[in-house]
């Protein structure tokens, strides 16, 4: 067995609320703990500078020079296309020539995702990345999909959803036959919307490990490994999560006023029912090349964290794996 | 001013978990506090016997036998069609035939909202009871519907909700001009699916209080007094709320395990996030007549609270601005 090639990861280091700072901290760490090339893209001098505050010994880095930055208050798609010398752009670029493995960005999800879509394109039969992940630490092992980018699906988006968090749990939490189960308002077959129904009868017939319809209460109680649901739902379902984790964290802190130490704990569990503090970074779903996205508020161990989520997906060959599997479901439909 | 009329409220005695006992007693304790006559629907023997072990004097009380009860586990349209000698049934009828005010059950909800249809019929535009209410106590003013009855909504059933959630809020909770917010993933005008981007436009023209999009963060905060979604989003929302409710407990329960009276604060916690634990009853909305459905488990009290409802409909003539509204919205569509 040779040597395996050292993975190439195209960081964009402008993106986020501590960049560059951060971001390049946290690249450099994560470079030396799993042993990896960093290419970054941004404003050279200022990344260069950054890097002689930090030690870069034994750590092999590049830096492309860009001389754009997409800010989060842009629409997406024409920040994007108005700045193809963009760091988003850029390092999305050098995935496209080969020239690095899997890119990595703080920057704006909807411009990441923009981008990734341009430069990169979507797997067959995704018709946009799909959000998705263990959303509620309560329940860390279950993945809900999508969370927001497709709303408005038609039945086979909730089928490709299936699979592609059917290859997230084996790949990311080594879960070998994941459960899904179709987000619904019951139990039984036969409920729900018309959606429901039809994405029901797909489901049935995808060959995939599915054990049904699941409702509401299933989601803390982790009832399923995969749980899907148009984005619309999913959108709603989080953003719920997270406000009522705030509220929840002000009453026990007035009500348990007396209780020491109780703000960490209030905090601890407003983390356990919000994905905004726990959704440190992901890889981007759906997307023909490897792209991991960190929160916009990412410091360098969030940072680090999401480009190992980059080598674990690189290492698995995870999307190779999800091409196989959208084209092996869309046969099954194909060809009946 | 002359003396008002006795408000006459057929009771369904045989229906929920603590039935007759706990109905009896409950009808009896707000028929002595509302100043109410009361009707009971059920086993004239089992009935008469439980009255005989309360205290009756200075009410009013009658009995209409019914040799049939609609259980937990029957399907409820062919249910409520097989028994028409139901104690559901019955009440309905007194309803309908003038002989009482108002219906109070806490029997299986489905039966109640089918027999409430076939008995007294929807309101005009109404295809199907709505179920709805302040499902959050952390936010206990903000009625958010339907939360599970429509399933499928066309963009004009998210209007007749918001109708209803107008009427309901004034009636109910004294909110002179409800602020109206429509459940969307994202603030600005333009959002969300088909339904959302329609009933956006229905709702800006409808006359109502229309404040424009609100996500799943602003419903434990209260932003809007009433919350519009269609059923399926609803029924997820308040099953997620509830089981998220019992987990947060769970891990109080653990993780405070030193404090004093922790499982006493958990559960009140629990309570505030679970829709079932504190709708104990409402106003079946929609229907063409008063009728207020109790939660199964309820005791005396819940029974006594939830005929205080139908009161309260009776007093404020919901039905009738119900009705009203509904019509005023209709007009406004059809003459444009």
């Amino acid at each position: 067995m040779g040597e395996k090639k050292k993975l190439r990861v195209a960081v964009d280091a402008m993106g986020g609320d501590h960049a560059p700072s951060e971001i390049i901290k946290g690249a450099l760490q994560a470079a030396r703990q799993f042993g990896l090339d960093i290419i970054f893209t941004g404003d050279k001098t200022k990344v260069e500078q950054e890097l002689g505050q930090n030690d870069v010994s034994g750590v092999s880095v590049e830096v492309v020079h860009t001389s754009q930055v997409i800010q989060d208050t842009e629409q997406p798609a024409i920040a994007v296309m108005k700045k193809p010398d963009s760091s988003i752009a850029v390092a999305m670029k050098l995935v496209k020539e080969g020239r690095a493995d899997a890119m990595v960005s703080a920057g704006p999800t909807g411009a990441v995702m923009v981008a990734a879509l341009q430069y990169l394109g979507p797997l067959p039969g995704v018709d946009r990345p799909v959000m998705g992940g263990p959303f509620l630490q309560l329940a860390p092992k279950t993945v809900v999909l999508d969370l927001g980018a497709n709303v408005g699906c038609q039945p086979y988006h909730l089928v490709n959803f299936a699979v592609i968090g059917t290859v997230m749990a084996k790949t990311f939490y080594g879960i070998e036959n994941p459960r899904v189960g179709l987000l619904n308002v019951g139990a039984e077959e036969g409920k729900g919307d018309p959606l429901s129904k039809e994405a029901y009868n797909l489901l049935k017939k995808s060959g995939l490990n599915f054990i049904g319809n699941v409702e509401g209460l299933d989601i803390p109680l982790g009832k399923a490994d995969v749980i899907v649901c148009d984005g619309f739902t999913g959108n709603i379902i989080v953003k719920f999560s997270e406000s009522l984790g705030q509220v929840v964290k002000n009453w026990l802190i007035s009500n348990l006023k007396d209780v020491a130490g109780i703000e960490q704990k209030a905090d601890m569990l407003y983390r356990l029912m919000s994905p905004g503090a726990v959704m440190g970074g992901g890889p981007m779903l759906g997307i023909n090349g490897v792209v991991a996205k960190a929160h916009g508020r990412s410091r360098a161990p969030q940072i680090a964290g999401t480009i190992q989520q980059a080598k674990i997906a690189y290492d698995a060959d995870f999307v190779s794996m999800l091409r196989n599997e959208l084209e092996r479901v869309k046969n099954i439909f194909e060809t009946k």
